[in-house]
């Protein structure tokens, strides 16, 4: 797919969530109805759904199927990702959970902790492994995106072990600015200032 | 405060964790250790820093303590913002056990649910209450905010009543988007968004 802007992904994604949950019962959908509940702009709405080349009816909007086909394609969610969980806490246990990842193509493969209470245990259906077998895991099945989900005061030391084993991709929910080599991909889920942004709208 | 950008919110914020985690063993630290870390400009670091008033020496750069403080102040942590989380499962427990909402003034005062086996435990130090309590908590102590992590299909039916019982801002952690008065402020927290947006740098 050729490269979009993280904001149109943003508001791709929220579509998607509308016609997935919000409107499952109606049959079509106008750029009108989708504006107006994430308050923007109908025309920049219609600009983003002929990215993903569905074009409406005059009279009756968008086909909901066809459009939620048309961004999962756009958004490759047809395209398995694989990632490993590390730290299976409440955290990593409720992405684990999340229903909605194997809709997204993201496939939990395992969870890692150094807690013995916890190895050997599931969580959402996946084993909970020693984080000492990530190396020989890596090497044998190639997995490339990790979850970091460990305590703050753990995230550096579990991060350099981890791009030691060959990961690529960390989708960071810790507090924790990481060091890693340029090769690697931190996105860091900074989750207070959606908070902190929430209550700027004041 | 005087409002500014969520851009600005966001880096501040990642500011913030790099002095209190990566860089708590130093006393000072430069405009280009920061943009380095946070792959930033380190003319716009700058920018953002002299926003909370600190100003760089030239040699030895801003001092940690005084920076962290600015921008503490600038983002209102000392502020404190009193909320009740909304669904105890997993994603409840880990937020309410999240160490570092305190430091952000983020004060969770219980959670609910309406799940008998929950009621009446605690998650993190807090009480879970049944969610028909809520109304005449609200009425008691005045508290605006929402956490909302129930699950997507109680989602909605969980909002309209929290409105009503005069809820004003909902952090939303189910991919469902809420149908809401206008008077009434909703932050979308779009997790699956932020793993495609990782993937499209690639």
């Amino acid at each position: 797919m050729p490269a979009i802007s993280n904001k149109i992904i943003n508001r791709l994604t929220l579509y998607h969530c509308l016609l997935k949950y919000t409107f499952k019962e109606q049959r079509s959908i106008s750029s009108f109805e989708i504006a107006e509940l994430l308050d923007l702009d109908d025309s920049l709405v219609r600009k983003d759904i002929a990215l993903c080349g569905v074009l409406g009816r005059k009279k009756g909007g968008y086909p909901i199927n066809e459009l939620q086909q048309a961004i999962e394609q756009k958004l490759g969610f047809a395209e398995r990702k694989e990632v490993f969980i590390i730290g299976a806490g409440n955290l990593g246990t409720a992405l684990v959970n999340y229903a909605d990842f194997k809709d997204y193509g993201i496939d939990v493969l395992a969870l890692f902790d150094n807690d013995s209470a916890k190895i050997g245990q599931e969580a959402g259906g996946k084993k909970i492994l020693a984080l000492d077998k990530l190396q020989n895991l890596i090497a044998k099945i190639s997995i490339k995106n990790i979850i970091l989900t460990v305590p703050p005061q753990a995230a550096q030391e579990v991060t350099d072990y981890a791009v030691k084993c060959g990961v690529q991709f960390i989708w960071n929910f810790t507090p924790v600015i990481l060091k890693t080599p340029k090769a690697v991909t931190v996105y860091n889920e900074n989750i207070v200032s959606s908070f902190l942004q929430m209550h700027n709208f004041i």
